[in-house]
């Protein structure tokens, strides 16, 4: 049986979009309406090329000025908004563009997305193939897939439906699909923490103490997924995180280290429009955390990567068996892309520092770096260990002499001033905001801290309004193992309105053994 | 360890939303924007209950006006568009609230969406409780999910994914979330066809044929999911489906049956929001497709239902194995809700009657129904069949003598009285659109015709512009088995705009195989 049919020569003469784009050509107005980082193209009902073509709103499309091109969903303008040869854009897609009121756009038909074929397999159980996730990726980073598209790849994805063979074809995928930096000297090296551990903030004090050992450490750094804060949302109260590729390079080559944003890189563009769809879904695959982890240090030169993992019954790995599997997959996927990996495990029942939420997290941050006396000391502990570690790996001093030099560089004010120097060259130190409305949560009992539930913790520090509003979150007075008195504080709700406010508290009440107090023996 | 926190009594008085809606009123003005069925809520960046509240753009909000509330996705203006203390909203919230200008609406928060939890679990393997399944089943007829959030719950159920207790709680969920029809004499008959066979237009044939018959059959239908046309889709281009409950009573009562839309009726409206979702993703779900078919039946009061599994290769289901579980199930699942329900396995492996599309396959039935001589028998026959089986189920006639009295109605004209009644009785018969282009496909060579593509045939058709452009589509010439002359029509595309037609030929031109000609024994 071979190839049998073709349109038939009689037909009249028909042409596609593809054939004559200039057809497709409408005038940009702006109507400043924000879609957060959707794009949408505002069309007239009214518009012949939508007549023509036959679409109809949420229809997907091309948009192209000049030669760049996005995709944005159509919204139909029924009103008097734009004329019949108008098109407006949210204000995502006119920052994508680079557009200008009055610019000439050419509009067409989204060609068939054949990635989603693939998508489709997986979510019916067979396996996706190497070739199969260079094409969703590079489908995903130019932005052609819909929200519900990523949100059926993601869920396909969840838990641990990647295998491994699956895991290195994805990363290898994610950091081919973006830049890739390279560096005059090696090694370069890394940390990582794998998140939901409110308040780790490790990475802020371990890359000014690597680097002030002279270490060559660029960090770049993700905004939160599903918790309060990310490094990059952090640091960001302190200063600029959104940093082009050749302001990176700059303040790598000039200081030895740096810690930015790495979606303003566009490192991994991929990661970037997935992270958009889990953050909302709440949803994690162990596949795409390693991919994700991976292909950012592989992208941003690095030869060696510390990968801290904190285990607790509420953080996001909660056994040592989880962990260790996570660990094995992280060390062996990295080698498979020319990455040497180090796993440390590390005690995750806690919240680590007192602050959590972006700006919250920082004056911990500032306080170990300053050597306050009220310095949160696990912090600290944690962020010496890690960073002994990283000069280990990457060569500085031998095994079992790193923690003694992190200690000594912090000690004496080197990270300290490297960190300010980090921040300078970034754009300019600030001080993190400070909330306008806060709340006490007091014990209504005295007695012994006994557990701290870290998903319910990160939930009030959400409600506050964390990670969107950078004052937002909590501060925890009282850890695990600490006494605490009738009517003491237990932690302080921070919020930059008073409905955000009111809805962690109410979230409080509804909760209230996010922090477990047992009885005080001496109590009647 | 008992509860031991409560917000200080010494923090300032907050007041939730909750406590003081009429704080968060905003006057409706018209912006005439269609977002299809999504609703969206646009509020001016200067607005202060938005920057009270921390709302941002793609934040979900409940719309309330009088007693009727909506969820809508926030998209901010940051133009002139609106004042600060005004509001507009999407096409498709306009009319879910029944809101006209200068109406002020109460805009507040959306509590937590609990179910969601229980959608997270399920994507990592666990199973759904019936009432997690209840309250999912709630908050997505309430358009609480946003259409990532049921991306996700589709994804997670897709395949086999649901078992059968999931599948009976579903199905249960589905029926007690929407209206249910009461009727004054039993049984009450229903049939369907499980998708994927294009063309397969049976319902329209069989509920006059039963219905004239004497029994009882109120039939609600779909529209496509994913196939060029559902019979909703179909039996709109000759009468209205989109009948109220009260109105599909009335048909019901004077002609003993109907063919409406089940969306129209809200019998099921959870399946509906799911079936937005399902569509453009083009994903399936065994447990999902049983709980829509018999929800919808159970809540048509439907007592004996004959279900039809056409088995191809190309077809929905593809093996008798797969037919003989999935007929399995859903006797099973019939059962426990209470429903007689019998299968009938067909031949799936070509498409049914001719045309493909809503008024392709209108055309079809009317021909059958008017005893054509130029009808498809291949559809006159099956839905001979079907009724015959409908008559002996629901006890109208015993075993054995359902199809002679079948064909009996339909060839001595009752059967089309009976439909053209029925037509009048919802609105008015009218004649299926024509499309205003077309184009012929030929053969390449001659021979006979080996095999068709029932997949491809339907994707073609949908590019032409079907279920969307109701005479779009297309119409087959030559089944398999027939020979064809080189040159000789092979089908011929319908679409309604030129922009479509030339899609589908291209889709065609990529894939010659659709339908696969074998060579001919006498040609050189």
């Amino acid at each position: 049986m071979a190839p049998t049919l073709n349109p038939s020569a009689m037909a009249t003469g028909l042409s596609g979009h593809s054939d004559h784009p200039e057809t497709n050509v409408l005038r940009l107005r702006p109507l400043g309406i924000d879609t957060y980082q959707e794009p949408v193209i505002y069309m007239s009902a009214d518009c012949p090329i939508c007549r023509s073509e036959g679409w109809e709103a949420l229809t997907r499309l091309q948009v192209a000025l000049g030669d760049r091109v996005i995709v944005a969903t159509l919204n139909v303008v029924t009103g008097d908004l734009l004329a019949p040869d108008e098109a407006s854009l949210s204000d995502a897609a006119w920052r994508l563009l680079g557009a200008a009121p009055g610019d000439d756009v050419v509009v067409s038909s989204m060609p068939p997305l054949e990635s989603l074929s693939a998508v489709r397999a997986k979510v019916y159980g067979h396996a996706l193939s190497a070739p199969a996730l260079t094409a969703i990726v590079r489908d995903v980073a130019a932005g052609r897939y819909a929200a519900i598209e990523l949100a059926a790849f993601v869920t396909a994805c969840a838990g641990d439906r990647l295998d491994e063979a699956e895991t290195i074809a994805l990363t290898r995928a994610m950091i081919d699909v973006g830049d890739r930096l390279d560096w005059p000297r090696a090694p370069v090296v890394d940390k990582h923490s794998v998140g939901g551990l409110p308040g780790n903030r490790t990475t802020m004090l371990v890359v000014p103490i690597v680097a002030s050992c002279g270490l060559l450490m660029p960090k770049t750094s993700s905004r939160a997924i599903t918790s309060p804060a990310g490094t990059a949302d952090a640091m960001e109260t302190v200063a600029p995180v959104d940093l082009s590729l050749d302001a990176m390079r700059r303040v790598v080559e000039q200081e030895g280290g740096c810690i930015v944003w790495g979606g303003a890189v566009r490192l991994s563009p991929a990661d970037d429009a997935i992270i958009r769809v889990e953050r909302p879904l709440d949803l994690d695959s162990e596949g795409q955390l390693v991919a994700s982890v991976l292909s950012k240090k592989a992208a941003a030169g690095s030869t060696h990567v510390v990968i801290d993992i904190p285990v607790g019954p509420t953080a996001k790995v909660r056994s040592a068996e989880t962990a260790r599997r996570l660990g094995d997959r992280l060390v062996r996927v990295g080698a498979a892309v020319g990455l040497v990996v180090d796993i440390m495990p590390g005690d995750g029942t806690q919240p680590i520092g007192r602050g959590i939420g972006p700006a919250l997290e920082a004056r911990d941050v500032l306080a170990v770096l300053r050597n306050d006396a009220e310095a949160p000391a696990d912090l600290r502990a944690r962020a010496l260990v890690l960073a002994g570690r990283v000069l280990e790996l990457g060569g500085r001093v031998p095994e079992g002499e790193g923690l003694a030099l992190a200690r000594r560089h912090l000690e004496r004010g080197g990270a300290w001033r490297k960190f300010v120097a980090i921040c300078e060259a970034q754009g300019g130190l600030r001080e993190p905001p400070r909330a306008a409305y806060t709340r006490e949560i007091v014990a209504t009992r005295s007695g012994r801290v006994d557990a701290i539930d870290n998903r319910r913790l990160a939930r009030a520090a959400k409600l506050a309004g964390a990670p969107r509003s950078p004052a937002a979150g909590l501060v925890l007075h009282a850890p695990t193992g600490r006494h605490v008195s009738i009517g003491q504080p237990v932690f302080t709700l921070h919020a930059e309105s008073p409905g955000e406010l009111a809805y962690a508290a109410l979230y409080v009440e509804a909760n209230p053994d996010i922090v477990a107090i047992g009885a005080d023996e001496a109590q009647p």
